[in-house]
């Protein structure tokens, strides 16, 4: 019953380390035709993608990524922008209302527009071979690369996607079950008992065994609240993206 | 060089007409697996997904959808919830920090691992020969939704996808190509020499000449200003999005 585009999300995994084979034109333009042809609120297509193959500018941006080595070891990295302002330009040069779309509702379709194009991108990259990287990073210093990539007003970066052909084959990541995530007419609220039973798998993974050891900690949630994402850090962020909305101006208050 | 998860993307239009052929328990559980093993920030899985089969469940929430059809006549339809509530309660469950993630910047993660999840269902659904179309009405009437899904704090549901075995084969829809959409380097902003190369084909498109016929206006621009999305809508719309995101704890002001 399962085809190839199947295996290749259900073999989906985040490739690191790349070889230095660059990627041709073709192959770049079949995956950006793809990210271009995903589903798109009222078919405005509020999104751009910026290429980025020079190495200085991915080293121009490398601390804003925190200085993951994959932010400068990809052959291309695409990142995927939240885009109003081609369409306000649209609005402007045809005499139509130009601020319509200066709010926070209109920020979230172009967010999600964006990450529809991104995801595209990525299943799109693995069925030609190529191995893919999200950088998570781009939404803590909106700012930054907001200059960095001159990027206009009603525009944020959202999504980031190392591309390149793989030179490792890590194993797959531990999933919660398909039980934690779906349910069925109504949201099923969780139990400590339910949570017991569903983070059972994690929390007993060979990989989660060895960063309690390595970080000294009890169990892996304090990971997350003590050293991965900190209370502090994910609401210093959360103001840099909220001056970010506001000086792009999708927050008018 | 195509190949047919490429085939599948690139031929990919949404479907509004569904035959009655169910979904069966199989299929429907592979599109959830492909859905969920996307990647995610963090590995954190910071999304549901809502099965919705009820036909009762479906005609309760279509108003809030706007009375689409689709909203009633898919066999299935998928709801993407953005969820720090599981994770909330996880740490909660195991002694750590319990609010960290109750944050704009937190929101943010769990709206991109939603709608990851949420291209991933659809990709999976059209390589199996299924019809997607997602209802973008989603995201107005949040509030509603929450109340209908029972859905708990930390949460805000984000994408809506109706799904089953198509009755029909639309034309694919016109694209803006992609020049339009692609920068390399950095961000290469719109003139109006620019806009007017870039939308030519599709302000020339049949159906766009027949949408101004009908609507009784000079260009496209102004459908979605003065039909479509105005601005009043927009703003009052992005009110309840913000209303909502502090009833579910992602801001705290």
């Amino acid at each position: 019953m399962t085809n190839s585009t199947l295996k290749t999300m259900l073999q989906h995994r985040s490739i690191r380390k790349f070889t230095p084979q660059e990627i041709d034109e073709q192959t770049l333009d079949l995956i950006l035709k793809a990210a271009c042809n995903g589903s798109t609120m009222g078919n405005m297509q509020l999104y751009s993608i910026i290429v980025t193959k020079d190495k200085e500018k991915m080293k121009e941006m490398a601390p804003f990524h925190f200085n993951q080595p994959i932010a400068t070891n990809a052959p291309v990295i695409l990142t995927f922008v939240a885009d109003f302002n081609r369409f306000n330009k649209y609005c402007e040069y045809r005499d139509a209302e130009t601020n319509a779309y200066s709010n926070l509702q209109s920020y979230h379709w172009a967010v999600i527009d964006a990450i529809i194009a991104a995801q595209n991108a990525c299943v799109a990259a693995e069925s030609l071979g190529l191995g893919i990287c999200w950088l998570g990073t781009i939404t803590f210093n909106a700012d930054k690369f907001i200059e960095a990539l001159k990027l206009p007003k009603h525009t944020l970066p959202v999504a980031c996607i190392a591309v390149g052909y793989p030179d490792e084959t890590p194993d797959l990541t531990d999933k919660l079950p398909l039980e934690a995530l779906v349910h069925y007419e109504t949201y099923n609220d969780y139990t400590k008992e339910s949570i017991d039973w569903l983070f059972a798998e994690k929390e007993s993974h060979e990989n989660t065994k060895k960063l309690l050891e390595e970080n000294n900690l009890p169990n892996l949630a304090r990971i997350f609240t003590e050293r991965r994402y900190k209370k502090a850090d994910n609401e210093h962020f959360a103001k840099v993206l909220v001056e970010a909305l506001r000086g792009q101006g999708f927050i008018s208050d």
